[in-house]
């Protein structure tokens, strides 16, 4: 059995992307039941200083469609970040799903040894593919997609691991 | 080049376990410099029926031991639950980091389509190897490793995505 790139980048953003609309749904559901404005959800943070759930949002989405776009050794498409509300940020998360899905399979053979190169504010970081994706992309796609779902923990809506993991 | 299950797990493992040593070193820290006892943190929640710090850093360590194991097909090393400081929660980690580095490589060989079974409290997951590791080791690690981080961000200790991903 051969593993492929696209089964390791595509298969893990896909599924969790799907779970975080679910959970996203639920804080919508949570939010009418309890009678308050979803933008509550929205725009809380676990520390003042923190970004809160809208970026965090936008960051599980740019490192799903980014890291795709960069191991098909394409320009990653840019999402402008101006969502405000929860359904532009599901609107978002289905247009990163559409964009995901449409990389084919065929533009990742090989990509473990592709030569990464990611621009920071204050320093470049470069990596063989397979590095990257293991080292980069993974952990920062799940560092603001667990952190996501955590605020929405924190503020009660009612989800548990299996929201989060799916089936 | 092979893309090798050991680098896809141990290469994932080794790395966030470290970062979160310097994270926990970075909590001990804190506490000292604000004049509170660690244990605060060590017992600190999200929300009062989500599971605490210290049962987090728990989870982190099972789910790299317990995936190391599986992939390699030998039965997972039992930890018992005992740890109540941060310094035990430390030496927890210490002992997964010893525990993976000892799993060879060469026995995750093929373990890509290796039939992994899991009993959960009601119900059991099968899997291929690739997908265990995908759809659920790594899911579930980042989801405890990120909620313990999320955890002493919460709580004010001066750490950010760096500290998390290291360099």
């Amino acid at each position: 059995m051969k593993i492929s790139m696209h089964a390791l980048s595509h298969g893990v953003f896909k599924k969790a992307l799907s779970q975080l609309l679910h959970v996203m749904e639920k804080g919508v559901a949570n939010a009418q039941a309890r009678g308050f404005d979803v933008s509550v959800l929205v725009n809380s943070r676990l520390a003042p200083d923190m970004l809160p759930f809208l970026r965090q949002v936008q960051l599980t989405s740019d490192f799903a469609k980014n890291s795709m776009a960069r191991l098909a050794g394409v320009d990653p498409p840019k999402f402008e970040d101006v969502e405000t509300t929860m359904d532009e940020l599901v609107a978002r998360v289905k247009k990163t799903l559409e964009y995901i899905d449409s990389v084919e399979s065929a533009a990742l053979e090989g990509s473990e040894t592709r030569h990464i190169v990611i621009k920071l504010r204050d320093r470049t970081v470069e990596f063989p593919g397979l590095v990257f994706l293991q080292t980069w992309a993974i952990p920062n796609f799940f560092f603001h997609h667990v952190t996501a779902y955590n605020l929405l923990r924190h503020n009660g809506v009612d989800i548990g691991k299996r929201d989060f993991l799916g089936g």
